[in-house]
């Protein structure tokens, strides 16, 4: 049997009850969703002032464990403010993998800064600390407790790992290089709602950090993102900084910096809070997916189903098989046969370097990134799937 | 009697059901709101994919007679996309009014592009011509068809008059100084949903426009804003640029720019669709209440209460009294006497050339905004306030 139609039975054993198209990632919302968006639409406080954006905000603290949470509009946002906080600035370079979302790099690019894009491994599909490692050795020196590439004269001033589909990626080895070259460490945990690291929430072990609740997310808000730190100065300048840095006051309207407007309107934080209400049903259900996949793909030969690794636990936002070595040719037939049968999948995004915008930033080797963009692919990973 | 008392007092007269706090703009939810959001729940189609985005941007396409509206995250977004559209770049110079919100100066500073602030008139709030025409005069030369200014060496890339409270301005004036200087309009029709300038919609003049949906504006979608264009390559290429920049492409990730997140989600779409079946019911009731007002007030010696200028219509979403020269000093006791008897009104925005950030760019004397900051209050304005 080809790989193809190995691939599509495999996805029947598991998505038994299948009518009509299984999409990748359709939200769950099977609690109080409803009820709270009345309470705004009644109460008329649907914009950037209203109790379920504190709410929410509070609700992310509590549950990932960080001392404070911001509510913005999306994970690009969230992105470009933590990049701020993190002191990055016009001209600098920051370390993005090259396998991530466009917003990570695009976050840089709002600041006037360079990516510099990075490989990443085929354990994890985040960055590889080891080969970073070699690669700051040769280009990297640090000067006053900062980091400089010797090739641009550019400052380094952050590193930004990505978890990506949510499986936490090697965060000892890379804050052992945060710690090495003298870098801010600023997670992008954009997908990775629901995932611990050896039992501390991923996001937690930047100085900042962004978390995104898009529409195809673990949870959503519609449109939403969150700024986690554990920094009170931090949090309240990401806070006045979001809301168009205005100083508070009864009636007057000054601003003392440029600020933006990416305040998370109350009836997007009204989803929000409903949706944390069901996050850990909605992990478990997300988990039990993942086990089932496991299985099934257990015994087609050529194709790994990619688990969380050992003492972390990955909420299995995106569920991912990687084809072998050797079969990249197959990856558009599989595409195709499983689109095909109404089961949703895709590939992995381009490489950042692929892109022609980013393709002249300084990179290191990116043929891990490459290999695996010709041999990842998702499977639809929903909640709804077995149920909330 | 005091000017406050009778501030109060006329307000007393007009608004003569006050159970408690009388906020300056609510917005009312008396249509299909709740029922629109309910139906993006019950799909799960909640985020920036959804039938409710691509029918407010054609009822706003409609109602304001532009070919096409671009639906985004909110107006600070709008007209940031609208400069980056009219081909505003770094180290241009953007001519805007000194007494306007602060995202007029912020989605040029975004750009990395320098506000050149001008002065406003009593009449209307909005920018004078005359004196804009004598200031241009003087610091202004046209090379190549484009606009420079003499002192500072850098292009004029663009003028955006703003209709402050949804007055509409002196647009011919403007316009005829745009064509005089070689400068293309961009307008911020932010506050100017349902004003009119002569039977043509504010935010039409421009090459291109925005409009916000933010909680206190006439209509609301929680957090929103759109852009205008009857250019429909502009109009597209906007579609792109907030959408991230993707490709379509069936599974394909690959983006062509640096693009943004500023996606309107489909629940605040939602929220949007279901206002503009109500606008005009809005318009109406809020234009009885300026008519109340205008009555009110006309025997409050001192005070002058806004109304449109000849020809034009405006959506009164701000009500706003003018104390005369001279009165000055009581400016903060109407505040205090106002808010005292819960009636919510508030000062003008600090101008633009008095914030920290703004105060070293190019300018025109100020003389008439600073004295209108130290005058104007606006007051008690949402169509709640007689009814829907």
């Amino acid at each position: 049997m080809s790989i193809s139609k190995e691939v599509v039975q495999a996805l029947s054993s598991v998505l038994t009850f299948k009518d009509g198209l299984v999409p990748l990632h359709a939200p769950v919302f099977s609690g109080n969703e409803l009820a709270y968006t009345k309470e705004c639409i009644d109460s008329t406080f649907v914009s950037s002032v209203g109790k379920f954006v504190d709410q929410f905000e509070k609700m992310l603290a509590e549950y990932t464990g960080s001392k404070r949470a911001v509510a913005v509009t999306n994970g690009t946002a969230a992105l470009h403010m933590a990049l701020m906080l993190a002191g990055v600035k016009n001209d600098d370079e920051v370390i993005i993998p090259g396998l991530t979302f466009i917003a990570t790099a695009n976050a840089v690019a709002y600041i006037g800064a360079v990516p510099h894009i990075v490989d990443s491994e085929e354990t994890t599909l985040g960055i590889d600390a080891s080969k970073l490692d070699r690669h700051l050795s040769e280009i990297a020196e640090v000067r006053s407790g900062e980091c400089f590439n010797k090739q641009t004269g550019r400052r380094i001033a952050a590193l930004v790992p990505m978890h990506v589909f949510g499986i936490p990626l090697d965060l000892d080895g890379l804050l052992a290089l945060c710690e090495k070259f003298s870098i801010p460490m600023v997670e992008d945990a954009a997908e990775a709602i629901g995932s611990f690291y050896k039992g501390k929430h991923c996001g937690r072990f930047g100085k900042i950090s962004s978390l995104s609740f898009n529409g195809n997310k673990t949870i959503t808000t519609g449109g939403g993102g969150a700024v986690l730190t554990d920094d009170d100065k931090l949090a309240d300048l990401c806070k006045h900084m979001t809301t168009t840095a205005k100083i508070p006051h009864k009636w007057e309207y000054f601003h003392d910096m440029v600020g933006y407007n990416y305040r998370m309107p109350n009836i997007n934080a009204a989803l929000g809070c409903a949706q944390m209400e069901k996050l850990d049903d909605i992990l478990a259900s997300k988990r039990k997916l993942a086990e089932a996949y496991a299985t099934a793909f257990s015994t087609v030969k050529g194709v790994h189903f990619l688990t969380e690794p050992e003492g972390c636990k990955s909420n299995y936002w995106f569920n991912t098989i990687i084809l072998e070595k050797g079969m990249e040719e197959e990856r558009d037939s599989v595409l195709e046969a499983t689109n095909g049968a109404s089961y949703m999948t895709r590939p992995l995004w381009a490489a950042m370097h692929r892109l022609t915008m980013y393709e002249n930033c300084p990179r290191t080797d990116m043929s891990v990134a490459e290999s695996l963009e010709k041999r990842v692919i998702n499977i639809p990973s929903g909640a709804g799937i077995l149920g909330v």
